[in-house]
């Protein structure tokens, strides 16, 4: 069988990704384990935030991957320089292509940033968006109270609209023609977010983005698989199997996951 | 002065995917050529294409280039993988990234493909999207008259409409929900375009795509310019480089481009 590819995250937010990532290469198997016994990342300190990436990655690099996406926006600030340096394979966060594609998008240099308060304050998409094109402004925005409406399964409802409205009011008269979803969890918002926003605002998904990363990356290297096998795409979870197996399985709208727990070995 | 970003045509369509680029990474330098004295390359058998493309790549290679984009498609189809193989830069086409970017795009899995006569007649586009995901169908549509229209500088007015709308109606009934712009000279009628389809169908502009992928592999290889300097941007033309410049300033809005005629050396 050929190399999977990687993909890791603190909990279920990096399924968005790895369905992006199924979507875009359908050709492709993934491995994909989230440290669910131990989200949120967000408030924890980088040293344990490192500690446990670390630990994910290691244990995917020891599946044979050919490639490893880090789909958590707190790891990618924190260590994602780190184990590319590291790694013999290429390594991708979600932070990189969510700024290069704002860049594409935006007409004015007007950009805003929706994230949790840790990837907020980590400042790293404006690093990279400054980095790509030093006239950007940028209008970030921390929205705490999302990942748990996702969690909860409440993405869909009339509590979504609410909350949604009542946070992203603070985006009225900034004049940004492009806001980047800086968090996985949150385009299973995005039909919501982008009807109060109307049309005149592109929404963009760092996973999305980073999926097509993937694909362009690999073909790059000449790695992408030429057919299509059959699926060995397998899926690790730190906490309850079961659990995962219910938002997995509703997300991936898959009954047939392979779903196991694990207990990662310590650096 | 750090290396530049070669991109090359056959003659001005590859100035949509120069300009893409300019966009998205306004910190990079371009050397361009185009064959303008022997364009149009489509008509021409194969071993000519590959002849002049290998005389443009060694020209732009000489000027220690650390990308090389092939902005046309006809060249991309008949030579890429050759000029990939025996340079040790990275060397992209236009027709992967339209694919790749389709394939993200779709739903329904069916993509019409508009190109010249030549680009539709090699299946480069079905080729690459075949191969990222087997269930699509396509919808391929050579378009003879588009390149005329751009050339002629008539891409806004009436007659554009007129040849628009008497090409794009046998897309009608094909229930397509992407269509990928095969050909650098037509994301000059994309406004008519999409006007024409209305907003169900999804317009890929495979030059603005092929951009996105220059960003992300220069980031990958860590060669992205970290900041911004006195541009350089320079544009060589095997034709009248009145003519060109023309074209050039107008299409760039830019009114001071560096631009000379070059004589190509031979193989």
């Amino acid at each position: 069988m050929s190399k999977a590819i990687g993909v890791m995250d603190s909990g279920i937010g990096g399924l968005t990704v790895a369905k992006e990532i199924m979507h875009q290469l359908p050709n492709e198997n993934i491995v994909y384990v989230g440290d669910t016994a131990r989200c949120p990342y967000g408030p924890r300190p980088s040293s344990e935030v490192k500690e446990y990436t670390w630990e994910m990655a290691r244990f995917l690099y020891n599946q044979q991957i050919k490639m490893l996406v880090i789909a958590c926006n707190t790891a990618t600030a924190v260590v994602l320089e780190e184990i590319q340096t590291a790694f013999d394979i290429p390594v991708i966060g979600v932070i990189s292509p969510g700024a290069r594609s704002a860049v594409k998008y935006t007409k004015n240099d007007r950009i805003g940033i929706l994230g949790t308060s840790g990837t907020i304050k980590s400042k790293a998409y404006e690093t990279s968006l400054s980095h790509l094109r030093p006239s950007i402004e940028t209008f970030p925005l921390a929205c705490p109270k999302f990942v748990p409406l996702v969690e909860s399964g409440e993405h869909a409802g009339s509590m979504a609209k609410k909350i949604i409205a009542e946070t992203l009011v603070q985006l009225k008269n900034t004049n940004i023609d492009t806001l980047i979803l800086g968090c996985t969890h949150y385009p299973l918002l995005q039909p919501i977010i982008e009807q109060y926003l109307g049309p005149s605002i592109t929404v963009i998904s760092s996973g999305d983005e980073t999926a097509r990363e993937v694909s362009a990356i690999l073909a790059y290297r000449n790695e992408l698989n030429a057919r299509h096998e059959k699926k060995e795409n397998r899926f690790y979870t730190t906490g309850s199997s079961k659990i995962f197996g219910q938002v997995a399985r509703q997300w991936l709208q898959n009954e047939e996951l392979n779903i196991q727990h694990v207990r990662l070995p310590r650096n």
